[in-house]
Order: structure tokens, then sequence, then C-alpha cells
């Protein structure tokens, strides 16, 4: 802004003129103190912020994190120890149970007529094969759409193969629509009479990095077992498949259920000056999958929003709220972090103001969506002026996610606010073994850190104590 | 040429120039038909080749092909159908035996203070750990050059890690430097008591895949296993060792030897019209790692070779000496199917007037490297000259390779004569399981063939049968 004035005056009046028009009707509602104080602690984060530090450390002292492991208990004491030290208020685990899932063995092979192995991965949450592995021909599908367009038992005990056209956008929007294939794929596939479903990894990278991730079976369908080959593989098996030969494949998977184990969320508290019991919540997921280390899913949210409440913690300020950071446990096999904190906080979720997690990787902020009420959308553009200068730029207040762990508390009611990453890479990385710390760059998570600073400040300062709570959905 | 005679009159004339003196000096050695020939080939193939066929093919039908392995037996199958097919002449394989080697089982976990897994490779060549694995606590050295200055025997069996600085390089020049790591560092290891060696990657990504490759124990040396470890876990290593705290690893790693088994070198000529017994050879190697399908080490070499030696075949007309197609068998571990041939023709070896290996991937070719005679260095010119619109420009005539497999043969005195191809991803993908299709562009492997077919025209009818053979080195 400096060199701006000193070169053209003109533009530094244009900027002021937008400044006016984005804060004008959030006058009433934050203080300009806070407004001041906001844009402080913003500048500092811009400078540089310690969230690489906190992200270096958990990728690398306890590494990967699969919900209900011991690595993810030794992620709960990392936290707990880390906000302790950092003073934050009320550190604390709250424990849950989940059904627990753990990867064994893992391969596969064509066995005819062009025998060579497979990479691939077994998909979250599936069954075994028989010890000996299931072998089989391939039936190939190019979508889910065409897989399901079968009649029920045609297949007589085919391995299905499906495909799909995945493919990297910014906004991440594309693994909703063809991530249907890795959650439910195995269900449809048993309907038609497969004996197990390999599908193309939901990705978009090129390296024979297979990506898991979570599936369910619908009741009562027989229960296959479902693996993702890499791309790589995917295009190596459709190349077969375009081939007169019928292809044949053998697939051992020794996934085991391990009963009931322990996750839990760890929550730290920076607890309000005026109304402490209402509450703003920033936070990521500590889990991760087994294959990488949880840089970009989520090491970096649990770095981002760790680092902008210790910033805040650190400013000496007191929030007139609450501000919480929760660091969700088992977030991958079901949001079952989610779910616990709205079964055990039920009576109070009124109270939680505003929340929003940070889990779309270490890209750079770009985007800020919401579903908020008229009287609260002037809060929204007062954030959005605020963090306009760090190249974010307001979306659609029509968008009902805060994130996945809020996914349970929004189904409750409560008003949406996400910053949205630069999710184009984010896919080549995700559930894979590359999600590692050599991909994050520390300024992406500097930005990130000066936007929840913002958010999480505003939040729990502003005058307004309800967005837009609604009725149950 | 034609859009330019039509714009730009002095453009043409300028040159015309440079293609006068490039071809000024061997107008005597080679008739201006040949040249002619060369370019028309040179430009069928700019517009379109058969080589992505092929490498599709090989590496889909056959896949990985691990020397001596019925892999590798299945790619000479391949080779030997294919060159019937198109009607080579004297088709066959030259059978050798080599000692074999199976990669097993290889897993590798840091057991303290950060317990978690890590993505290794057994190095090639390497012994077994015993059944249990090895476990110790890790040395950590940034540099061969560090490990080396130690005293002998200080380490008391402790495991060895070792990294190194290679980089990406358009020439490839920091393999053979960094790669001594790979293919002696368990030697030196040894001597200092180390019960096992780990390395980062003798590779330039940053993606959890090791990269394999051969190594070699010194005579009388403890044998130690030794794996490498992918870049980013190489990364974590170093990241672990930066802190106080010992860090202890275990590494299991069963490889097997089997014995002598049987590798070949897929042979086919198309036999000269005038001089059959002078031989011009071209080739790559069949072999590749297992890890991979050999898409770029060496599919792609094997395939450009092939369709440029199928284009000149599919012409029609018969070069004065005999083109010699060989797809080696055994590069990877140890140049095995090169040394064979020299075993095999010691006594007609002074007949191999000039040859040269496509062994670099797949990228474009930007430069003629050669050690020939002053004699020769008209040929030479020639060959830039029709070679120069495909981009690639003259280097040094200093430099003794023709590729890897003709290295026996260089040895024996043998002139050398090579296109180098643009590495810079080279070592990226290089012996790992990344070396697959979909790194290859089509487009570059049509500018390899046509670089491969003005050389094998030129060399083939030239009035120079001896390029500048010397004495043994």
């Amino acid at each position: 802004m400096f060199k701006l004035l000193k070169r053209n005056p003109l533009t530094v009046c244009f900027l002021c003129l937008f400044s006016f028009s984005g804060m004008a009707d959030s006058g009433s509602l934050v203080d300009n103190r806070v407004i001041d104080s906001a844009r402080e602690m913003r500048d500092l984060a811009r400078e540089g912020t310690q969230a690489y530090t906190w992200l270096e450390s958990l990728t690398t002292e306890v590494g990967p994190r699969l919900a209900g492991s011991m690595q993810e208990a030794r992620a709960r004491d990392w936290a707990v120890e880390k906000l302790r030290t950092l003073g934050f208020d009320n550190v604390r685990i709250e424990p849950f149970s989940i059904s627990g899932w753990e990867r064994g063995v893992e391969v596969a092979e064509v066995v005819a007529p062009y025998p060579q192995p497979l990479v691939v991965t077994t998909l979250g949450g599936s069954v075994a094969t028989p010890s000996e592995g299931v072998s089989g021909r391939v039936m190939g599908f190019t979508t889910l759409a065409e897989l399901e367009s079968l009649p029920d038992n045609s297949l007589g005990g085919d391995i299905v193969y499906v495909g799909h056209a995945m493919r990297s956008t910014q906004d991440g929007s594309h693994y909703g629509y063809f991530g249907r294939l890795r959650r439910e794929g195995a269900s449809i596939a048993a309907a038609k009479g497969a004996s197990a479903l390999l599908i193309r990894s939901i990705g978009t990278d090129s390296h024979r990095m297979p990506h898991t991730g979570s599936m369910t079976y619908e009741a009562g369908i027989n229960q296959i077992p479902a693996a993702a080959l890499s791309n790589p593989d995917a295009d190596q098996i459709e190349r077969m498949l375009s081939r007169p030969e019928p292809i044949s494949v053998r697939l051992n998977l020794q996934p085991k259920f391990t009963g009931e184990v322990e996750s839990g969320n760890v929550i730290a508290d920076i607890i309000g000056s005026e109304l402490p019991n209402e509450v703003v919540v920033i936070g990521g997921h500590l889990d991760s999958w087994d294959l990488g280390t949880g840089a970009i899913d989520d090491g970096a949210g649990v770095a981002i929003t760790l680092e902008a409440a210790r910033m805040i913690l650190a400013s000496g300020q007191r929030p007139k709220r609450t501000i919480r950071l929760i660091l969700w446990g088992a977030e991958e096999v079901g949001l079952l972090g989610g779910k616990a904190y709205v079964e055990r906080h039920r009576s109070r979720l009124r109270d939680h103001v505003m929340g929003t997690e940070s889990d779309f990787g270490a890209g750079k902020i770009w985007q800020i969506t919401s579903r908020v009420s008229a009287e609260a959308e002037p809060l929204v553009a007062l954030i959005a002026g605020l963090v306009e200068p760090l190249g974010i730029a307001p979306g659609a207040n029509s968008v009902s996610s805060s994130g996945p762990d809020l996914t349970p508390m929004m189904a409750e009611g409560m008003p949406a606010f996400r910053f949205v990453q630069d999710g184009r890479d984010y896919f080549d990385l995700h559930h894979t073994p590359d999600d590692t710390l050599d991909k994050v760059s520390a300024a992406n998570l500097d930005q990130s850190v000066a936007a929840y600073v913002v958010f999480a400040w505003i939040a729990a300062n502003s005058d307004l104590s309800d967005w837009g709570w609604r009725e149950r959905d």
C-alpha cells in the first residue's frame, strides 16, 4: 500500500472505495479496534508463521495416523503436549470408540495372457479376499453408470474393473461426483454378481501411487473386496481390456477388522472474556490414511489452525467469545470425530456461533463460500475485505460446507463458512503414500494462517451471535 | 521449407549456406542420392512413426523384464516374432548365461523413537538380511566421502545411511558421479563396520518411489545388505537424524540368488548389398528393472531403433553395409549382453564399422557426441547437418560413449557416436515403479526415429569403413 501510495494516488482511491463498500454494513457489528487487530495479526502472519514447524513435527515424529491406531493416539499425545505448553485453556481429549480396520497384504497381478504385477491398495473398510486371493476374468467398465445399467446377478463371479474421468479442478468438485465409485462401487458390483471390485484410483496423478479412501457396504449386500489401482496400472488394465483376449487377474487383500478401538478429538480453548459459552470453532483432523504421513490430509489443516489460534493467544488479547481449536479424530473413516462431538455437545450446539475446518491440503486459499443469514452477510463481507490482500475473493453464499468434520453440525442447522484452498494438485497426493511434507510450501501455510486469524478474531468479537442457525435438515 | 520460401527468400539462402558448409567435406564420402534418401526417410519419420505402437505393445504385453527372468524371455519371443513378421534377415537369439537375482520382500521401518514405515527397495545384487531382518542405530552421512573418511571398523554394526545431492541435468552427467554411492557404497560401509546400507535413491523426483539399480561387492569384503529409500523417505530420515535422539531402524530384505539363468541378445539384420560383412549397429536393451514396465529404460530405445530399422527395410532400398539391430539382454545387471556379444564376435569386431544405442529414455535428442578419427569427422558433420532440423546440434568429438551396451566394444577400440537425449526428467523415473508408458510422448519417439534413420543410412552407405578404431584400451 505504501508503494502504491507513492506511485499512484488514483489506484489507492480506487482501493479505498472498495474497502468502504466492503465494510460499510458491518461497521455496526464489529468494533474498529477489533478490525485493526485482525489486520495486524494478518500482517504478522504474512511475515511468516510457525505453521510449517508444527507440520514438520507432526509428520516426522508421529508420521501416518490411521484412525483408531496407536499412531493416532500418539498424534493426540503430540497435540496435547504442544497445546498445553503453548498455554491454551482446557486442553483435553474427548475420546470415542470406533470400529477398527487395518490394512494388511495387498497384492495383485495379471495372470494371463500378459502376466505381470499390478500396484493396488485396499479401500478402507473393505473385507478381505480368501487367504489364497481371488482370481477371475476382468470385466471392464468405463463408468459406474455403465456398470449400473447391467441386470442384477449377470456377472457370474467376474472381477469388475471400473474407470472414470476425474480431472484436477481448483475447487475439488470432481471428487464428490467421481468418488461415488470408491464409496459405493463395491455394493453396486456385488449386486451385479462380481467377486471383487477394482477401480481406477480416485486421483489425478500419473504415478504408481494408488489412492485409498473409505467405502461402505449397502445393508444386506454380499460384501466383496475392493481395491484401487494406481492410474498407470489402470491405464495398463484398460490397454489390456482393449485387446481381444480375456484378461484374468489375481487379487489378494488381507485387511483386518480389529473390533472396538479408541479415537478422540483433541480440544483446546481460548476462553472468551465476555461470552465464554459462545464458541467459534477452527481446526483440522489429526487422523490420516496410513499410506503417507498425512501432510496435506490433514496435517496442514492441523498446523494452520493450531498456528492461527496460537497467534491469537500470543497476542495477549482475549476474544469476547471462546475460540475453540478442535483437532478431529477419525475423520477419514466416516467423520466419526464430528459425529462424536455432536453427540457429546448436543445440548449446547446452538452456542457454536460459527466454525470452519481446514481440510483441503496446503494450497493457497482463493475463495470464501458460506451459507449464512442476510444479517450475517456483512460479517462475511468484512472478513472478505480483510483477506482480499491475501488473494481471496468471496464466492457464493449458498454453499453448506465448513469442511467435513463440521458436516454433522451443519446437519443440525449450523450456518457455514469456508476458506476454499486451491486444490489443483490435491488429488495428485490425496490418500496416497505421496502425501508427505516435501509437497508443502511454508508460504502457502502462512497465507492460510493469516486468513484463519482474521476469521476467528472477527467471528469471536463481532456483535452477532447467530449467523443463521436453521432448523435441523 | 516451402512456407519459408514463400515468405522469406533471404532466410532460405541463409539456411543453404549452412547446409553447404556442413556437407562440403563429406561430399566425397557419401553419394548425393544416399543423402537425398536419408532426408526423405527423416521427413517421413517426422510425420509420425510406429515407435509408440511397439513401445505400447512391449510394455503392455510383456511388462517388466528383469534380466534372466521368464519375463525377459517373453520379451525376446516378442521381439523375434515382431522382427520376423516385419521381414528382417537372420532374426535370431544369441543366448548367454547369467547369475540370477530376484527381488523378494523389502520392508523397513523406524522402530524408535518415531515408529513408522519407510519405503525402500533392495539394490540389485544385494544379499538378503537375516530372515527376521536387521535392526540397529542409524548413522547418517551427507556424502559418500564423509563415510569414506571414517577409520575402518569404527561403526560397530550400525546401519549406515548416506545422502547425496544429485540434481536433474540435461545430459544426465550427475548419475555417473553420484551413482557411485549405489554401486560401491555397500563395500565402503562394510569396511567401516556397518551391518547394512541405506541410501537416498539415486534419483531426482519427490515421490515415494525408491530407485533400484545394480551394485557389486568388492572382493573379500563382508557382504552387507543394501537398499534405497525413496527421496521423501530419505528426507524423513534426515529430519529424524537432525534431532538429538538416536534413530533405530529395522530392515528386512529377502532377495534371492537363483543360480545360472538364461538371457540373450535378439539380433536382426538388413543385409548389405555390397559389403554385407561390414556392420552398422543400432539398438536398445530389452531387459528392464522389475519395478516398472521399462518404458523409458529401455523400451523407448527398443522401439526407436526397431522402428528406424523397419523404416529403412520398408523403404525397399538396400544399404551397402549390413544394418544390425541388436536388442540387448541383461544390460541392467552389468552390461552382460554387450560383453557376451564381444566374446561371441571377437574375431569380427573390426567389421563393426560404427554403432550406437538408444538408452537414455524418451526425451528429445538435442546433441551428438562422438569420438572418431579426423577422417570420419566429415561424416559426423554430415549427419549433424541432416538432423539439425530436428533440433540437434553437434557436441564434443572427445566422448567415448555410444551407449552402455557398446561399452565392451569401445573397450576393444571401437569409435563412438551418440545421440544424446534430453534427460531432465529421466532420473525422476529411472529404475522406479513409475517407469511406465504414460510418461512417454509419441512425438519425442518420432524425433529420435528420424535421427536414427539418418545415422544408420549414412553410416551404412558411406565410403568410409573405419571411423577410427584404436588399439584396445
